[in-house]
């Protein structure tokens, strides 16, 4: 079995980008052309359902061009049991499409009840009676709770050739209030976070990265180059390209000289793309193509800073 | 319509005691007579539905005895989208027997993710396709992220009349390895997340508390009068009585004279009595029986500490 780092790393030089899709799926910003084919009423499983046709014509769109998609749990849990199953399914139909998926749960906990999140979150099943067996290849979570809420998480990823990405720094303005706070030792309290996680990291794939990783935001600037040197095998997770405004040359520290080392996400501007007057001919034949099209661009855009072999 | 820290108060004094039952149900851990009546075999749905049936009796003995009980969503999101549902019916039962319902769910996101989480957990909804359309009464978070992670879950917890509790102080023993660290002004973390959940705190109910609470562990020992000197409005949820061997009289600075200020939760010494020899004779003829006796000692025991009028 391959380690989640390896297949990772294997998929970016196949697909030659760093880049990966969010798929965060909000009612009011469905495209008008899917929306208007249903009418979701008072249902929850109508909106799921809805939510299902959009994120599977993303990852449709999305397998040729990407190596993953970030699947964010929060948009499908709004939903209760109904959305919850799609985020399954569409997890299951990402993986079959060829995607690895990441899916961005932020869960904490510790002993026993990260244990359940682990197996929740990151277990293949086999339940008779689910559709939706197959979990993520990695999730992000949440360290505040130390060791013990961050080992059971590793212990079952590791156990099935999955990875974790533990928040390191956020890329929200309000994220400087804790992980920026400085320490008794002078260093901000995310580098000790950085240093965790390179001391909780246990093995390393064939391209020298960790299965163990980092979430690191675009928007923090020369911060991202200061927790490269601290977690140096951590691949990071690096949500707020596009939409969020991070700048991609801050990214660049992230990757070595093959361009491995890190996903960078988008999201909104490549999923909500038939909203972007740029976009705006394609999107009035398809809304599919607008998506298609953005994440050519973005594409393009990281192509012109990083090369693949 | 009250805050929510105005009616924890009151079921506090109506119950005389700050004892709560945590729900954590466990497939293995199950009740003998009550896994005997079901084969669940590979049926994720039959794994709930014997949690239900187990939670569900659980309410029926703490209904007259305590004012709420927590039930931690991770144990039946291990059961995907049929735990999920089950989880939600659980809240919905315990609320119309009358308990208030910790949601123990330690969510953290930022911004509009955020807010998909809070109302996902926290909003009452009327989905004509769900039976599980009642949210907890409060929930757990987690602000490893800052103010823009805890803002949206505090304004749609207050405009619902709910209530959030911040990971100040956890009871793991790791959690000293991050929440510990020494600030560069000399204070701990956990004291400066405190000072934080003091300053995002915006209301204060009719008994002098605030619906904005935080999570302190019983096993912290002198580390929760810290915290209650920080943050003196808000409630505390006390984890790690009994089973997690936190000492009660620890947790007394978290109190006022009144008895008010605090939830101390005990989930497997009171869900699991059937296996402790000292209840075996009520386990024997039924399990719901030694959890009952269970309760009466717990709050026996509070009782001897915390008097109410």
């Amino acid at each position: 079995m391959q380690c989640f780092s390896d297949r990772l790393c294997r998929a970016v030089l196949d697909k030659k980008t760093p880049l990966i899709v969010g798929i965060d799926p909000v009612l009011e910003q469905m495209p008008p052309m899917l929306l208007a084919k249903k009418n979701v009423g008072k249902s929850s499983a109508a909106v799921a359902g809805l939510f299902l046709e959009f994120g599977l014509a993303i990852i449709e769109v999305a397998a040729p061009l990407v190596p993953a998609v970030k699947i964010n749990s929060a948009y499908f849990e709004r939903y209760h049991s109904p959305g919850v199953s799609v985020y399954r399914q569409l997890i299951k139909a990402a993986r079959q499409a060829g995607l690895l998926v990441v899916g961005d749960v932020k869960r904490s906990d510790i002993g026993h009840t990260a244990a359940q999140y682990a197996v929740a979150q990151l277990a293949d099943t086999d339940y008779t009676d689910l559709v939706e067996n197959a979990g993520p290849d990695a999730i992000t979570i949440n360290a505040y709770l130390g060791s013990d809420g961050v080992k059971p998480f590793l212990d079952i990823a590791s156990a099935a050739g999955k990875g974790i990405f533990v928040l390191v720094r956020t890329s929200n303005p309000g994220g400087a209030e804790i992980q920026e706070l400085p320490l008794a030792d002078g260093r901000p309290l995310y580098l000790h976070m950085a240093d965790l996680v390179n001391r909780w990291d246990t093995s390393v794939g064939e391209y020298g990265w960790s299965s163990l990783g980092a979430v690191v935001g675009a928007t923090t600037g020369p911060s991202l180059a200061a927790i490269r040197a601290a977690a140096g095998r951590a691949v990071f997770l690096i949500p707020g390209f596009g939409a969020q405004g991070g700048s991609l040359s801050d990214c660049l520290p992230a990757l070595d000289a093959r361009g491995l080392g890190a996903m960078i996400a988008a999201s909104r501007s490549i999923i909500y793309a038939y909203r972007d007057a740029k976009y705006a001919e394609p999107a009035e034949i398809d809304w599919r193509r607008a998506v298609e099209q953005a994440l050519i661009d973005h594409k393009t855009q990281i192509a012109s800073l990083v090369k693949y072999a």
